[in-house]
């Protein structure tokens, strides 16, 4: 394949998408199994409820005898004892008879439905009840949230809050997921410093490191952060340290084509094989992509804005991908633009911009400041202007991808 | 205050997000602080970038010498030497004569632009320049991104990925921040266990507390597990322990009236001031929510989504308020209904809802399935009928909460 030259956007994010593969399962407690992916269908181990069980605190009675009651020509029947959830005694019940219930406790044999305390008064032995109560009233038949045997997720489901509580309940305790891949960002530079460092004049902050890693953190994935000079052995001492502890490996800077981006040509040297290498979008441009061995690397460009773009645009869905999960990182909306935006016709183009909804509409207003890292760090969405498409008016609705509510909540 | 009565939702949640004190700040190294919100505001401790440099690889010339450079008259100049990014040494140019940089070196005294690699051409110690490149161009100013002693970032701002980026740029290396409180979640009721352990008839697997616990590891607060049965003296000592380790107690059953719902008196008698102790809202009416000395206590019911919702609807947002973020835990939308849903004029109702994009329109759709686990897991919105509204006709669109993408991702 001929890698030096501009591939499309969407073309570059299949390759990335189709050609990452899904982590290896691993056997998680249920506990910690919330956001996972899980690589094995989810089977009921006991049915629950165990017994059909009562829905309110009341009285099990068999339906037919409080058919006609009301307030006016209450039922009357004997209470003939007393079931809670969780203590294992069981009565049984005939025609005339009642025995009292908590909510959870299992049902007397005989006991068809279940009469609300509120619609019963009782002196002694004796309740009055003052409405009907349906077969079935009332009560959780046996297996009706889980049967034992029963599927209750299918292979690639997410685990929802919700979804762990049906699966504890149905008495499932560990998972089968496929694990989030466990990344290093290896950062490039001459000129860059690790936080908490003194700087000299003419060094910076390796802040592109310290944003990836925090999106990382931010889709709960593991990520170990190296920095190295523009010096050749350095670049490949720190690659080789980086694959053999991460699943995968981002490095950042050194990725265009001055005689001094050497990173991509070391890698290569260390048998990185590229699918692509340039791909027509900005910003970005200078992302490259490809494996050594079987571990999946991204070379993004140094500067902030194309780093954190190839990031989140090509890099990440790889990285969603990898752990079962949808491969768009972010929710899509339609917005109104409050200004004109133009990209070139042969060219996908991201826009860092900041989004609002005011009076049930939403508006989208692309964000220009001359810095690049705080137009980063006001963004709450991405504009895209895709391929084959150059201008949008103000006014025209656009589709824009939400980083994080104006209010700062993810 | 009288407690017994039902109070309106609106009115509880509004006593919860008022009542519940912002976490203590916490110092915390600045590369695990995305999430939090900063409790001082962040201050540049360098000037970003600490000199003016180049934001290509490129000529550092004086302005004036290429004003009227094209491909048909070319400016020429004389190369003088090569700065780096990162390396310290500095140079010095007048007219006529251009210093080459790379992407990221500070400027030669006396450069006002840089004009890009590709539009000149070298030979020996000559370059042809092809364009001109006005005062500033390609330069990226001293504290452009941040001087030293701006304020990056305000007190109360959520620490987004790219912000992280942009004060560790700015030097700053330790940020304080509200931090996220730490839970206990106390599970009531006899016949309820952990799950890993073997189920008797009538019993049940303690999914209510896998459920919340998976909700605050979803939103990234950290909680420990109690179960106790329905005994006065059991509840005491849980809920003793809970509130030594933890800054919230949350417990989950015997909130409701029956003699055997303990749970609220026994915590009274620890000293529990309620602020309510039933709400006119459904699912969830028997939320009950108070303080023992300073410890905010939220005594959730014990039906699954009765369960569930008061802690979305009420306890979730007073825990987000703690850290100092926005109590509302998801984000809304309208969407347009597929069919007809009906709650109370003196009630507000909140219904669990599937929602999906199709054809440029959002549409909710109820779910009513006989098992309420199952209702839950399946449900990616929740539909909210506020108090003093009763019936929306279906093709009607009403305000949903965006629980998950339909395809699982958050």
């Amino acid at each position: 394949m001929q890698v030096s030259k501009f591939i499309g956007f969407d073309e570059a994010l299949r390759f990335v998408v189709e050609n990452v593969r899904p982590s290896k399962p691993e056997t998680i407690p249920l506990s910690e199994g919330v956001g996972f992916v899980i690589a094995e269908a989810l089977q009921a181990r006991v049915s629950c409820p165990s017994l059909a069980s009562s829905l309110k605190d009341g009285y099990a009675v068999v339906s037919k005898d409080v058919e006609n009651a009301s307030d006016g020509i209450p039922s009357r029947l004997r209470v003939i004892g007393r079931m809670e959830a969780g203590t294992g005694d069981r009565l049984s019940i005939t025609s005339g008879h009642a025995v009292e219930v908590t909510t959870g406790a299992p049902l007397p044999e005989g006991a068809d439905a279940v009469l609300a305390v509120e619609f019963t008064h009782r002196e002694g032995d004796e309740i009055s009840c003052y409405r009907d109560a349906g077969p079935g009233r009332n009560i959780l038949a046996a297996g009706a949230d889980a049967a034992l045997g029963e599927i209750v997720a299918i292979k690639g489901t997410r685990l929802t809050p919700p979804l762990v509580g049906l699966a504890a309940a149905s008495g499932v305790d560990r998972v089968s997921v496929f694990p989030r891949p466990k990344v290093s960002v290896l950062a490039t530079g001459t000129e860059i410093v690790a936080p908490g460092l003194p700087l000299r004049p003419g060094q910076l902050y390796a802040s592109n490191m310290v944003t990836l890693r925090s999106w990382l953190k931010q889709f709960n994935m593991e990520c170990s952060c190296l920095i190295a000079p523009d010096e050749a052995e350095a670049i490949r001492d720190a690659a080789r340290r980086a694959v053999e502890v991460s699943d995968v490996l981002i490095t950042s800077g050194g990725a265009w084509k001055s005689d001094r981006d050497l990173t991509v040509n070391v890698l290569r040297d260390m048998g990185l094989e590229l699918l692509f290498r340039r791909v027509r979008m900005g910003p970005g441009k200078a992302a490259a992509f490809g494996f050594i061995k079987d571990t999946p690397v991204f070379c993004l460009p140094g500067g902030p804005p194309s780093n954190e773009m190839a990031f989140l645009q090509l890099a990440l869905p790889g990285l969603l991908a990898m752990a079962g999960l949808p491969s768009a990182p972010f929710s899509t909306l339609e917005a109104i633009l409050t200004e004109e935006v133009s990209g070139d016709e042969d060219w996908t183009q991201f826009i860092h911009a900041d989004w609002v909804d005011q009076d049930r509409r939403r508006h989208v207003t692309p964000i220009g400041l001359t810095s690049r890292l705080q137009s980063q760090a006001r963004a709450t969405a991405l504009i895209r202007i895709p391929e084959g498409t150059t201008n949008f008016r103000k006014g025209e609705e656009i589709e824009i991808q939400i980083l994080h509510r104006p209010m700062g909540l993810c």
